[in-house]
C-alpha cells in the first residue's frame, strides 16, 4: 500500500489526462497520482516522465490510499458509459468529502445527473469544462469548473496553479453549482463554431471579391490580428492560409477536402438553446453550414442550379476587404451575445448563479476563442451584470454603428452574387429583428389562432383572446389552455 | 358486461378524442367504443351525440369486453406520462393481436420506446400523427401512422373511412414502422414553422415596401392563392389579415401582441436534424424567430439599435409584390427541401422504409400545409425515389430559374432596409451553399486540424491527414481517431 503522498490524482492516462497530470506535477506543491485501467500506460507515462514525481497505482484501492484527505481526482476518461463507469468505481473507494472532478467533455445534463447520483454518498462531484486541447492541458487550459462551493475551496488552489494566464490572471473560476461548468464549456464550444465559420465566410468572401491568393489573404488576417478582431482564431487563420502543400505546391486550403467534421458540442448548443428559447440562430447556421458541406452527394446533384457563380465585381479591394472585416466584426458580436445570452438563459433555468463577465475573463488564456475582445465583455458586465442583451453595451452598439452600412453591403454582395454567407446574414437578420419596433409575429399569432385556437395577446389590453374564425369572428376572452 | 359490439376505441374524449370518435362513428360500418378517465366527460358526448351510437365503457375491463377482436383503440391523451399510463391499462386488458393506437403529438423517439415495450406482450403499437387539428379530427385528419404491417390490415380500411380526401384519395398511408409516422408528423410542423416565417416576411416586406393597408394585403394572398401558392396557410393569412378589430376599428394584426408562441414540434424538428446531421436552417430559423419574438425585455432595450428604420424605396409596387411572391415561392421550395431531406435522413437512420411522394400526398388534405405544391414533391419522388436533393427536380429548377433574380433582390432589399428576413436569407444561403463548387468547409478543417490536430481529408488521394503544425509543418498520413 503507497503512503497518501498526493494531493490530487488523475485518472484516465491518454493524451489529454497525461498531459494534464504532467501540467499539474510540474506546478510547486503538487504531488500527482496516477491511474490507468491497462497499468502499461501508467509505466508508460512513468518511464517518459521521470521528473514528474507520479505515484502510480494499479488499482482503485491503492489509488484512493495513496491521496491525502480529502482526496480529489479528476476523471478523463470518454464521455458517457467509461466516465459513469469510472465514477462507480471511485465511489467505492473514496468517503464522504472527497472530491470527484469530470474533466472530459460531459453533456451538462448528465452532470447534473452524476452530480445527483454521487452527492447521496457524501462525496462530492465536480462537472469540470476543460478547453485547449492538448496543447492547453499540458501548458495552460481555460478551465470551467462547477460542483458545490465545498469543493471549490479545496480545488481553487490547484486549478489555479495549472490554469493558463490571462493578464496576469489565472483562467478559471468556480462557474456555479452541479452542471454549470459543463454548460458553459459547451457554449464555449457554440461560439466556436460559429466564430470559425464567420471566418470562412470572410476568406471567401475576399478570395472571390479581389482574387487574391491564400497567401496574401492570410497577410490579411495577420493584419487583422493586430486589431480589435485580434484571437487565437484569426491567428491561426493565417498560418492555415499560409501554408504551402509540399506534394503539390498548391496552397494547403485549394487541397484540403471541403467537408467539415464536427463533435457535436456545437449541436449540442443549439439543442439546448431551443429547449431553453433562446435564439443562437448564427450558431445554428454554422453548424448547419459544416453539416451542409458534407453531403457529398447532395453537392453532386446541386452544381448546376440556376444563379449567379459568385463572381463579385471588386472596384477597390482594399475598401473591399476592410468592408469584410467590419461585417465580420459586427457578425462576431452578434455571435457572442447570442451565446451570452443562452448562458444567461440556463442560469435562470437550472438556478446557477453565474458571473457572465467572469465567464469572459476565464476564456482570455488557454481557450480557442481566446481574445482581446473577451475584455470589452467583461467590462460589459462589470457596468450591468444583468444587461439584458450583450451586444446593446455601449462599447458594442458604437462598434455596430461604424460596422452597420458595411455589413449590410456585404450580406448584399453575397445575395446578389451567389456566395453562401449563412452566418453574416442570419446575424444580421437576428440584429435587425432585436430592433424592430414591430415584428410580423404577430401575423404568425393570427395565423396560429385561425387554424389551431391558440389565442393571442393584445397590444392594448391584458388577457388573451381568441377569434371565432369558423363562426361569427368575434371576439372572445379565453383562458390561456394552450 | 356489455357485449363486443364495436369495431374501434378511443380513449380520451377532450376536444381532439371526442371528434376523432364521433368522425369514426359517422362512417358506415363502425361502432365505435368510447372511454375515459373520468366518466362524466363520456356521458356528456353520450348526451351530445346519440347519433353517434356510441358503446361506452366506465373501466378499462369493459372498454375491452365491448371491443371485437383484434381489439384496436385509439389514445387521445396528453403526450409524456398520461399515455404511459394509458397504454399500461390498455395492455392489463388487451390481449396478444391487439391493437393500440397512440394518436397524440408523440416525440418519436418516445414511440419507439413504446412500440418496443408493447412488442414484448404481443400487442402492436402503433404511434400515429394526426394533423388537422380540432376540425380536422372531425371532418377528415390527414394521418400518418407507424407501427407493424399486420396492424396496418386492421387499421387501414378504418383510417381510410375517417381520413380527408385531396384528389380522391384519403389522406393516410402506413408511413412505416414504429416511430415512423410521429417522425414524419414532427417534420410535417417543422415545415408548417418555416412556411408560416416565409409568409410573415413577404407580409412585412410588402408592407413596409409599399405602404398597403393589411386589407390590401389580404388582396394580395386572395390573389396568390389562385397561383401556385395556392395552400390553405396562404389562404388564411388572406382571411387574418382581411379582419378588424371590433374595439378599435384597426386591422385585428395590428392589435395583436407581436411575440409568436410555439409548442415544440418545431424545436424537435431543428434537434432531431441536429441528430442526423441534415441543415433544416429554415425551420430553424422560424423557430428562433419565434423565441426572439418572445423576449420582450431584450427587443426594449435594443430599440435604439443604429440601423436603417426599415424604410425601402419602392418606384413599382405592383413589380415589388411580384419580387416578394417568387422569394417566397423559392424560399419555401428550399424549406420543404430541408423538411423531406430530414425525412429522407430519418428513414435510413432508424431503417424506415418511407415512400417521400406518399407522404407529399397525404399533406394535400386535412393537414396545415395543404396545397397544390406538394402535387409536384410527388410527381419528383416518383419520378426518382431516391432524389438526394428535392429542389434538383426538374419542376423546381425551373421554379428557382424562374424566381432567382427576385429573390436575390428582395433579400437585398431586407438586408439594406434594416428589414429581419432571417428565413428568407437563410434559404438563399442553403441554396448557394448546395450549388457551390468548393465551399470555405476546407478552412474550417484546416483550423481543426491546426489547433485540435482533427486531421482533414485532401481532394487529390484517399486517407486521413495531418500537417503538424507545432513542428516542423510536414504532413503526416494519420489514422483518424477523431
Amino acid at each position: 500500500m503507497t503512503e497518501a503522498a498526493a494531493n490530487i490524482g488523475v485518472v484516465g492516462l491518454a493524451v489529454m489526462g497525461s498531459n494534464l497530470a504532467r501540467n499539474l506535477a510540474s506546478r510547486e506543491g503538487n504531488t500527482v497520482a496516477i491511474f490507468n485501467r491497462t497499468y502499461a500506460k501508467t509505466e508508460e507515462l512513468l518511464t517518459e516522465h521521470p521528473e514528474a514525481g507520479f505515484v502510480p497505482a494499479r488499482d482503485y484501492a491503492e489509488f484512493a490510499a495513496s491521496l491525502q484527505k480529502p482526496r480529489t481526482a479528476i476523471i478523463m476518461v470518454k464521455a458517457g458509459g467509461p466516465t459513469d463507469a469510472v465514477i462507480e468505481d471511485l465511489i467505492s473507494v473514496f468517503e464522504p468529502g472527497d472530491i470527484i472532478v469530470d474533466g472530459g467533455n460531459a453533456l451538462f445534463t448528465d452532470t447534473i445527473r452524476r452530480e445527483k447520483r454521487v452527492r447521496e454518498t457524501g462525496i462530492n462531484f465536480v462537472g469540470m469544462g476543460v478547453s485547449g486541447g492538448e496543447e492547453g492541458a499540458l501548458n495552460g487550459p481555460s478551465l470551467m469548473p462547477g460542483g458545490s462551493d465545498e469543493s471549490w475551496t479545496t480545488l481553487g488552489p490547484i486549478l489555479r496553479s495549472i490554469a493558463a494566464i490571462a493578464e496576469g490572471e489565472p483562467c478559471v473560476t468556480h462557474v456555479g453549482h452541479d452542471g454549470a461548468g459543463h454548460f458553459v464549456k459547451m457554449v464555449h464550444n457554440g461560439i466556436e463554431y460559429a466564430d470559425m465559420q464567420l471566418i470562412a465566410e470572410a476568406y471567401d468572401l475576399i478570395r472571390r471579391g479581389t482574387g487574391k491568393s491564400p497567401a496574401e489573404i492570410a497577410d490579411i488576417f495577420a493584419a487583422w490580428n493586430e486589431g480589435e478582431l485580434q484571437s487565437y482564431l484569426i491567428e491561426i487563420t493565417a498560418e492555415v492560409l499560409r501554408q504551402t502543400d509540399a506534394p503539390t505546391g498548391r496552397p494547403l486550403v485549394d487541397v484540403i477536402l471541403d467537408q467539415a467534421g464536427a463533435k457535436g458540442t456545437g449541436g449540442w448548443t443549439v439543442q439546448t438553446a431551443i429547449d431553453l428559447g433562446v435564439p443562437v440562430s448564427g450558431i445554428a447556421e454554422a453548424v448547419f453550414a459544416r453539416s451542409l458541406s458534407s453531403h457529398p452527394e447532395q453537392r453532386a446533384v446541386s452544381q448546376n442550379l440556376p444563379g449567379p457563380r459568385g463572381e463579385i465585381a471588386v472596384d477597390d479591394a482594399d475598401a473591399f476587404v476592410e468592408q469584410v472585416r467590419l461585417a465580420l466584426y459586427a457578425s462576431k458580436i452578434v455571435a457572442y451575445s447570442q451565446g451570452f445570452d443562452e448562458i444567461r438563459a440556463g442560469a435562470a433555468q437550472y438556478d446557477w448563479s453565474i458571473d457572465l463577465g467572469k465567464v469572459a475573463s476565464i476564456w482570455r488564456g488557454g481557450c480557442i476563442i481566446r481574445a482581446q475582445f473577451l475584455n470589452r465583455i467583461t467590462e460589459a458586465y462589470d457596468e450591468q451584470a444583468t444587461l439584458p442583451v450583450l451586444l446593446t453595451a455601449p462599447y458594442f452598439v458604437d462598434a455596430l454603428e461604424r460596422a452597420q452600412s458595411a455589413w449590410r453591403e456585404i450580406v448584399r454582395v453575397a445575395a446578389t452574387s451567389g456566395i453562401p454567407s449563412p452566418a453574416f446574414s442570419s446575424s444580421l437578420s437576428y440584429y435587425d429583428g432585436l430592433r424592430a419596433d414591430r415584428l410580423p409575429a404577430a401575423l404568425i399569432q393570427g395565423q396560429r389562432d385561425f387554424f389551431g385556437a391558440h389565442t393571442y395577446k393584445r397590444v392594448d389590453r391584458d388577457g388573451t383572446f381568441h377569434t371565432q374564425w369558423s363562426g361569427d369572428r368575434t371576439e372572445i376572452e379565453a383562458v390561456d389552455t394552450h
